[in-house]
């Protein structure tokens, strides 16, 4: 296993707003969040299944939209997510050239759960984003099909390891060993508190660490003096899922999907030619019955002008979670090669820490 | 097999302009087309193969653009065309719940002829685009595998035939039997002959036939009124590749493809809510190199003022592309019942064909 | 004046769908539309202005939409309308050059209307919509104002003159003159009757009459043969403005606005090159109060698996809205040469019209 | 006159890669800048026209890409550069409601300076963007006409103030004195120096400062700390133009584009609701004649996989524009009170300086 454990709940402080319980995606009520990590010899991949809520997610859709910022990836199920504004499927994370065969996985899923699909109903939009671990993983043989699709759903629950596990497991960000990382932020309305969780697999940013910024402070220029490696090319990509209970319809979730760029460009990204920066956000509130009697539906939304501290709340939250990303992966010896962990780096490590 | 063979070179005139030798979307030199068709008790579906060239797609890749003028569809790849405005995989048609199978197949395909991928380069952008033959096919068993991805590949060959064959096997566009349709024209510019050609799967319309239009005579409700069928939702979906010899570039590609809409409408479509019609428009001009030693390519481009036959073509070709699917197809009794061809309705479909 | 009194209430049936009271876009209650025409030697021209209703639309925004199916156009207004999903304008459509003077003049009315504004509450968008009139009106001497303007907003009322009046003044369609058109129609959801309206402004059509097709018979085909015309490119434009009762957000108005292509193609429109062909969609349902002490709104919406209806109501009523633009105008002869009302061509025009 | 003279050539140094000669938008060769300001007791607006090249840019018109961040603004022409591709007049900057005045005025710029416009040919796309100078003008009066906006074109040249200057005159930023700021990079190709340049109008941030960040440094808390402001939400605005001589076509300036919000963002933008972040591209190279008797084009571009460096330029030039439009603005009491300069915090703006 790559997570750490018995960390401290927040390593770093990103921004003033209030963190929520967990400090992760899983703080919004009812998100679900499932691994299967697959580490050998040979591969150091998986799958991280996103579960906008426990129940059927078919039959109860949730409220969505996506935001391709660098479209070098090949994400499936963006085109329907953007017409009818919603999700139908868990969101399923796994590595670039296996997104077929979970595609695949997800819909026999996806139809299990539902006999009605193409009988007495239409078809079902599977969701599948990707990242490329091919540094640390044998990604030509590809190994994940659906039991392991099925263990990554079936195992989701409300809280979930980070760092270099399921879809994360070969992640490699800004020269370290990258993954999965979140993080969440309270957005107080009308004295009501409202939850925002951001989870990313982050991949992104060129093999050299020169461009790593943490909290302002430009640390990639520091490890890259203690460990000069070869630059190259922004090949990664960054899958950026956003979570929020704040009833929003699908125009605005787009705009709040937007806002993860700026999260992003904190910590150095510079969004690459090749790096595939696909985020998509969701809401669990006002769900989409898709067996209805009635024609129309009566929902509450939040005025735009309220908007505002949604948007902080995603900066800050995506921003902590790329860098929890990096502080929960572990150092790994992969296919090709091995992957450092930010923690190796002891003095700038413990001098980023918060201190207690 | 579902094609009529011996048929004439061409059904029915749509507008002005020349049409290329075959009248189909292989008039555009290199263009290539394969099928694999599945017809059984159970099963009536399939896979349709364009090859943009005959070449490694992946090593040479084409300029593209898609528009989903209405995307309540699954289609794979498309998020990559856009952003980079190239295709480096066969173009692959199936039904809908096979996408997931289909672009495993694809991935590995690509994988077997280019050693290089996730090794020595990239990843590599599978584009599957697909319709739902629920009504004529066991869609929920998914059958269609890289036996038969290969298989649609390596048959393609610069003719093929049209209807109910390969991904149009299960297909029904306004309540008749529909598929594969295609239509070519030849553009002149400076006293050169160019070409552009279409290919549909059509599995548009409402199944009471009531909005079908036949160049411009409404022949859906004179067959509605021989054969009161129930009406329902337009459930179907219709997906358009244009291909063109022209040299065009990604910003204007996505013009032409967007004009497909127009040649959709003159056939009776309203796009329903739940038809996903998306469109795919590549050109054979300029193509790309994967790998180069060049930072800069010289190409040759059309100027946009130019552009005013491209689109009329374009209009022409699809509708003449959807009219031939109709015309080119069988009477098919499948999984759920019967379909009947236009050419069923004998005195009307004698009436509508060219006179010699 | 130019349009033609006394005339029945409907010219042209299209599709079977009820029509509204006045089969115009004024059925849809509330909506207000008034005109400003210039006709002397040099100028046939003018501003028509669609108001959504009738009160203070910064104060009371409605919802909208916006898509352009080809953007070779000088609309002001529509980046705003797709970030925020609202109208607070009147809509005013006139000439392509004088757009800049027409849009300070909205400011001029917006800011008179609304003292509020840049003082205690943020800036006002502007919506203008533009043809270009060069043929029959000297274009290049930017005539309409203030005064115009306000004549146009202040005039409107919930019926209005159809054909070569207001901003359609100067318009050629086809060839032939056109202009303002409009039809509506009714939707029944839940056995209630609900209204769409479109309101068109055709300036299309290359100017040899050849595309032109009523009812999907080529009648400008029939019309070059009385009257060979040389043809040259489309170099006009149409703009379609969609109005509702239906509440819709700003996702679903945009796939009603994109059906309008569907109603344009069907009279023979290929969106050349230089068309500008622009489309605006609004609800008058779930207006949003633009100074208001909530946080939350609470709306209705229609499913999308009911749009089927409102998506067939756009396409039959844009169809017949341009053939009504045609219908309704006159000949006209104006600053570089004349062109001729259908009706000039006196048997076709008979047989056209619906008989009583 | 707002700006500060005798300024050293870079104030602040972003990132590694190298300036060009003045730092500035004009260094990509043949860029012109010209501002028009007026200074008064009620006003403090302007305009800034930024001529992609000093020739008839409607004869020669420029490939070009616009990217609506956020849209809530009120920018004209943006919807012809998006299907086109191209600019073909001066693009000018002003402040939010007198766009409708400036865009007339530029229509008439055009007219006189090219007799064919609607006589021989179609209609010109002025281009005009936008923020609100609210707080220090007195926007309501809309004073900026033809006589302005021709001063403004006409005395553009390759060297131009910063600061609150032209349409910078009446800007805040994060709280502080924003307005016109501007940087450049040299980008090498093959060993050949092309060039990039941003030009910003910074208007963004929250009235109380605490956002801005300075070269990854808090430095709003530290503002905020010696000089408690009331906070309000984001109603500003960024308007950032990036030249560049580098050969890209619409889809890749488009790309281009979109990185300038991760040069914002690393100055501590969250794109407010209100805030409207819009961003033009264009490159002096490929020309495009606007009358030509050629229906092909040859032209030359940069391959995709080497734009790496373009979008790094691109980040860093735009975070040192916005840095340098607070470095370069004096304190300003205008028509709704005094924004004062950074560099009023003496201790503060020393630190932040390049020492020499």
């Amino acid at each position: 296993m790559q997570e750490i454990k018995k960390l401290p709940k927040r390593f770093v402080e990103i921004g003033d707003l209030k963190v929520g319980k967990n400090n992760n995606i899983c703080d919004v009520p009812g998100v679900l969040v499932g691994h299967y990590s697959l580490n050998n010899e040979e591969h150091n991949t998986g799958i991280t299944a996103v579960l906008p809520h426990g129940e059927n997610l078919f039959k109860k859709k949730v409220q969505a939209a996506s935001f391709a910022y660098n479209g070098f990836g090949k994400s499936i199920g963006l085109l329907q997510i953007d017409e009818l504004g919603t999700i139908e499927t868990p969101i399923l994370l796994t590595n670039t050239l296996n997104v077929g065969k979970v595609c695949d996985a997800l819909v026999d899923f996806s139809l299990k759960n539902n006999p009605e699909i193409c009988v007495t109903t239409g078809t079902v939009n599977p969701v599948v984003m990707e990242c490329n671990d091919s540094r640390l993983n044998n990604i030509r043989e590809i190994v994940l099909g659906k039991e392991e699709v099925t263990s990554a759903i079936t195992s989701a629950k409300n809280n979930f390891s980070q760092g270099g596990v399921g879809a994360g497991s070969g992640m490699v960000c800004h020269g370290l060993k990258g993954g999965i990382g979140s993080s969440s932020r309270i957005v107080e309305i009308d004295n009501q508190e409202y939850h925002l969780g951001v989870l990313v697999n982050s991949n992104f940013g060129s093999s050299n660490s020169r461009g790593l910024i943490f909290k302002g402070r430009n640390i990639g220029e520091e490890i890259y003096s203690m460990n000069k490696s070869v630059g190259d090319l922004d090949k990664g990509s960054i899958i950026i899922i956003i979570a929020t209970d704040i009833p929003l319809d699908n125009r605005q979730l787009k705009r709040v999907a937007k806002r993860a760029a700026l999260g992003l460009a904190r910590t150095g990204s510079f969004a690459g030619n090749g790096s595939g920066d696909v985020f998509l956000a969701f809401t669990t509130a006002n769900t989409e019955a898709h067996f209805s009697k009635e024609s129309f539906k009566k929902i509450e939304l939040l005025r735009d002008d309220c908007l505002e501290k949604v948007f902080k709340a995603t900066v800050f939250a995506t921003e902590e979670a790329i860098l929890n990303s990096l502080l929960y992966s572990k150092s790994l010896k992969g296919y090709r090669g091995e992957v450092k962990s930010i923690s190796e780096y002891k003095n700038l490590y413990e001098d980023l820490l918060i201190k207690e």
